[in-house]
């Protein structure tokens, strides 16, 4: 078989275990080296095909190609930018296949989200029309576990693990001190549209009186006084209250309980600040001392607390995608199906990029417990494999080690184009 | 010898380590247990002792006490209730002896930052001139690493590596996104009056340009022109700008930058927020996106990442606190005392409370940069050997395990005692 190039490139918001799939591409990419030839990654996601600015990864070391398995975030850079709709900016999915012509790639791995799915499948339509062979392969990622069809998308695991040990920890703190100082403590977590995220937090716990203590989540539209009425009981019963409550919380109106008024690239409007919103209402309303904290990017870049499950699927989900590509199985997505519980199995298959794109996964209603404010042992038993393993990172003069990446650029063949 | 009982009690905000000073305690007065007879736990700290609200630790299994040393925060609960003046209140520290007396405890432990040390030294002096034979120890604790005397305060070792992680690990996360979305982050850390934490958090980076850009500390007054410059400039030149900035952080004539207005039971200001409204003026001055997170109990209570340095440290100083108070030693705290830099070495030694108590370490100015925005190559040889090693802790079905105490009650010898 020819030998053609591959181009890889990360999309959107960065996860912990992003770059164990850029690992699971390239390592694959090598081991197939009599059918590809180079990798090229795209500097700062797809803006990086578009203005041609090529990191070419086969001058990396296997050295620091297996090191990205433990290093957090994206390591060739990532993007905010969403391709417009293909009949009215038609040029720049043009550009695209111009630039994948000119440095022969005919492998296309775009590692994303939702949005990043659909323009994976644009891509590969288009080229389709203008004859070039590409294969479009959508490599699953995102915190928000919001992808349709596979069983969980990679990066939530561990999330979900940082969640719920944070939590168990905060918990432990708070029931030390209730005493005499903080009877309420309030972690916000991530999650605009969906409560996976919140929902992983109720794994602390499960016994009665366990914290969290209450779970809110965007799904349940927020009744102020039902949550005081709850966070009273608790303080009264168990002597403090630990709540998780999502960036997404909202009012029966849709008004986000903090919006801070700003929107992202996307058109998403950036949240922040529930958890100081709530402890002041619990404050105003109960009188009780509180805490609170905001995980923010902590919670997706603690590789250092990665689940072991999620870092295997995510390395999985690459190095799959290579084996579609070189199958030729175009515009698909690997997906991960579950195939027991306990103990959790899984395999990866296909599914067809046109069931993925701009599709988002909500929790099921029968996740959510009857009264709102927590998760049901349905749910418990999805999570649960989820956060499974540790996979600590090597240390090195007592931080976590990261890959170190010489990003050689590829030198241009094309004029410049604006974006 | 004859043998007497033992008092142990946590005072103050808890930390991922104090459950570890307590095994070194306990397990040290059970090799003992010719001389020790029975260890009591104060439940919620002193007020334990004062209402005789004991835990005979007696009752737990030897593996639940090992527990101890792997599970984070207090695990018989801790206060914030200062002792007042012996003058006026000579009653609280006379129910103290008595209730020693009840139950034949001849040695005190406290385990607490600065103000349970001035408790514990009027507790030796009234106990003395009672006449009661009591030797009291302090066992230092505090994240806030406010202690004199001793190299560091267990507890601080442990925040310190969970921030430095924290901001290298989110450092990684914008550095992949500032090309078309979040440019600046900020992360708040705790430390009221010391900018120690703060700056564990410069232990991120040691290079040019590395994260974090800026340390903003509470002993460099806030210049907000001087600090948007920065962040301009980082942005500038190296595409985005992490932040590290103290609770504490306040302004030329004393005001916090976030005051909540709110004050604890010892009467210091509930303070929060700094992040936020740090985000808001750049967003205002600069109009760069912004992410911010608050770790608050997050970063104390993290014993899954703690510092094996620390966690060895702080029960070191349990172990030592009973060899010094069979002894006789009377009135000391075991002091860490730093012997070598480069392999940091180190042993414990006595240090008499009365050249502890009441007094605060602060940074010292030549540990601060010229700048006031980062650390000195000093403080960086200081604090880097604390973050040294990793003590993961067992895990369980995903979750961090934690020690489980049946925490049975003494029986009550004594008339109630309203405090």
């Amino acid at each position: 078989m020819a030998q053609h190039n591959a181009f890889y490139a990360q999309s959107g918001g960065v996860t912990a275990v992003i770059n164990a799939s850029a690992c699971g591409v390239i390592e694959a990419c090598r081991r197939h080296s009599d059918q590809i030839g180079k990798v090229y990654a795209g500097h700062n996601g797809i803006i990086g095909a578009l203005t041609e600015d090529l990191i070419d990864v086969s001058e990396e070391s296997d050295e620091a190609i297996a090191a990205l398995r433990h290093t957090p975030a994206g390591a060739f850079g990532s993007c905010r930018y969403k391709l417009k709709d293909i009949e009215t900016h038609r040029a720049q999915y043009e550009r695209l296949i111009e630039v994948f012509k000119a440095h022969d790639i005919r492998y296309f791995f775009y590692n994303g989200g939702g949005d990043s799915a659909d323009t994976c499948l644009k891509v590969s339509q288009l080229s389709e029309k203008m004859g070039y062979p590409l294969t479009a392969i959508h490599v699953p990622k995102t915190v928000d576990n919001d992808l349709p069809i596979t069983d969980n998308s990679p990066g939530f695991g561990s999330v979900a693990k940082y969640i719920a040990t944070s939590t168990l920890e905060a918990s432990l703190d708070i029931a030390s001190m209730c005493a005499t100082s903080t009877k309420v403590f309030v972690l916000e977590v991530m999650g605009r549209h969906a409560g996976w995220i919140a929902a992983a937090g109720a794994l602390a716990g499960d016994k009665e009186g366990d914290a969290p203590h209450l779970v809110i989540f965007p799904e349940v539209a927020f009744d102020r006084a039902a949550v005081m009425a709850r966070v009273e009981q608790s303080v009264k019963d168990y002597g403090y209250c630990v709540i998780v409550v999502s960036e997404g919380a909202r009012y029966e109106d849709g008004t986000f309980l903090a919006d801070s008024g700003n929107t992202d690239a996307f058109g998403h409007r950036q949240l922040g600040g529930v958890a100081p919103t709530l402890a002041g209402m619990v404050k105003q309303d109960l009188g009780y001392k509180y805490h609170w904290a905001v995980a923010d990017y902590l919670q997706r870049a603690a590789r250092h607390l990665a689940s072991k499950t999620d870092v295997d699927q995510a390395y999985a989900v690459g190095e799959k995608a290579v084996e579609l590509a070189l199958a030729g199985d175009n515009a698909k997505m690997p997906a991960i199906k579950r195939t027991g519980d306990a103990p959790y199995t899984w395999t990866v298959e296909a599914a067809p990029l046109a069931e993925v794109a701009n599709r988002e996964k909500f929790m099921p209603r029968d996740f959510i417990r009857e009264d709102g404010f927590g998760i049901t042992e349905e749910c418990r038993r999805y999570l649960s494999p989820l956060i499974q393993g540790e996979d600590f990172p090597p240390f090195e003069n007592g931080l976590p080690q990261i890959a170190h990446l010489a990003k050689h650029r590829v030198e241009r063949k094309l004029p410049e184009f604006s974006i």
